[in-house]
């Protein structure tokens, strides 16, 4: 059962980065589950453009990510809010993805989070975040978490102290564990479409 | 009054482009009112990384891009539906534009317009398109114009020939042109905030 | 595993009706499985009011769907688009469900469905008919069936006819069923907090 | 400039109404208007139902709250977040007034409020809440306020007297009045088009 997890910002100390990395921790430590945290920065991308796609094909970048996420069955994504709506760059990669055949995210399971200095903690980002992943057949689980004031929940080891967002971590990652370990991939169906 | 006008989309032979290209024509024609078309292909610009800004600043040509946005106080878009939602191209460009002070958009009066082969013409991804505009100030048209099976609705002179579509289109020109004339921004207001 | 069946509408002719009933004809013909299908208009409930529920309780009719939803593991909706949204039958019955104690639709699967005379089937309203569900616990099913020009494909009897119309929904319902048949719940779990 | 506000919720304490009803008092105190505040619970109506409107006629109390609609150029409405969404109230209410023809809220100007003891004072509410008005003709502010923890807020006399949130009420509703005033309908115009 591989897990895949990143965050949908690419800024190097971003609070996404962050919670992502420490549900990977909890995932370890508590699930006895191994994830492989992925940094977009190190699989640069460009704007969509299906010229490029044309021209030269698909990128490099995104043809390993592809791969990646084809493999995987579990999907976990950290991102901010940026404007209202989903990152910009989490659905940039998102339209590169669906260019693949056959999909690679379709069938996933998917679990949402996101951290904000806000007082919503970018809930409503998560809202519209859900929307390109279920259109192209993933499961995204309905609980998320948001968590607002993120400035001061880590701490110096980027380990999340805040004990209410914590425990919400905590219990939302139960709940999906439990949910794609029982509904886990088998052979041959459609969790099995890598490339 | 300066309008603005370009497609959320880069691909050269776009649907969105004829559309908006097709819409800037009408305006001249039929309105006497002079837009200003914008080929984002012209204006290449990275996905969003506030690293960047950090270190080298806004991308020379999102300060462009910002500011013909901030000197116009009507925009015209077509975009296209990507994945159910907004195009991650015109999503990476409103995010950079976000990052102007001042915002360069708000205040604007924004008509929205999609095309796509599809029977629906992308009128859903319109309406996630709104969201990050209407966060950052715009009026936002409330009618927008879909057209669905667009690969049938353009002659080779890329003339809008379907009359269904081209009467629609013409209608809510109509009531956005009389809209935006009647509230067109007044010396000093909030729709001169150029930088 | 039980499964509940209903329109968003009330109309009597309703093409929302016509369509969950010809689905769970298909669930009976081509997989084997019973599904209880309800007509709202048979347990009339006011609009949501919490004084009501202060004053005299939950209305009885609510209380009866709360106890058939609670029972069953999977539901199927068929549900019109009003004015680019959820019906407001729909939400008020789902108003009304989040009032229970235990949430009787947390860990439900449930199927999507709409039609509409319109060019788009009505999808954009099956989109924002997610989010409530999504928002109480439900894993909604991310493939959903909107069919449009909904007026001409049905039969006297009321059967879907029109093929790519009736290809799609088998074709869904065959996905959904595997899917939800295999994640089904087991005793104790999450799907079995019947009141 | 007639102006109607009211709540999308019917509790009698309910904090939206106090929330409206402090604006209408703002409105007076600091801009010399005067608005209307209907109370929905005086004009009680049923579910949606088309059989109703084809059978006994469009409910009394709708054909009066379109009528004060219709004869508004203003709209101010606080509305609850019910379960992620829309209140089904005012979705219900929407639905009802749409069958109105000429439909009495193409053109209206809109200012949305909430007030929540949650966090995020449900602001993802009012996202939804904006979509079947835009679709109807209505010029939705892009402003809104949303009013976290609500419950601290209001003094005993009901007036909003947390210093950040009366802050951003007023600041809104300084632009919003500016705003509509000087784009106030003309004679003859869209926005009079009282049945």
């Amino acid at each position: 059962m591989k897990i895949v997890a990143f965050a949908g910002a690419l800024r190097k100390d971003s609070v996404s980065k962050k919670l992502v990395q420490e549900t990977v921790r909890l995932l370890a430590e508590e699930h006895d589950l191994d994830a492989d945290y992925v940094d977009l920065k190190e699989y640069p991308f460009p704007v969509y453009d299906s010229d490029i796609e044309q021209s030269i094909g698909i990128p490099e970048s995104i043809d390993r990510l592809g791969k990646l996420v084809a493999n995987a069955s579990i999907l976990v994504i950290a991102s901010p809010e940026y404007n209202g709506g989903i990152s910009s760059v989490l659905k940039t990669l998102v339209d590169w993805l669906s260019r693949f055949k056959p999909d690679p995210l379709a069938g996933k399971h998917l679990l949402l989070l996101s951290a904000s200095p806000s007082g919503s903690g970018g809930v409503q980002g998560l809202w519209h975040t859900r929307v390109p992943f279920e259109a192209l057949g993933v499961h995204v689980f309905p609980q998320m978490v948001a968590i607002p004031r993120a400035t001061d929940v880590f701490d110096q080891n980027d380990r999340l102290v805040e004990s209410k967002a914590a425990d919400k971590l905590r219990r939302v990652l139960q709940s999906f564990v439990e949910h794609a370990v029982r509904h886990r991939p088998i052979n041959g169906d459609e969790n099995h479409r890598a490339k």
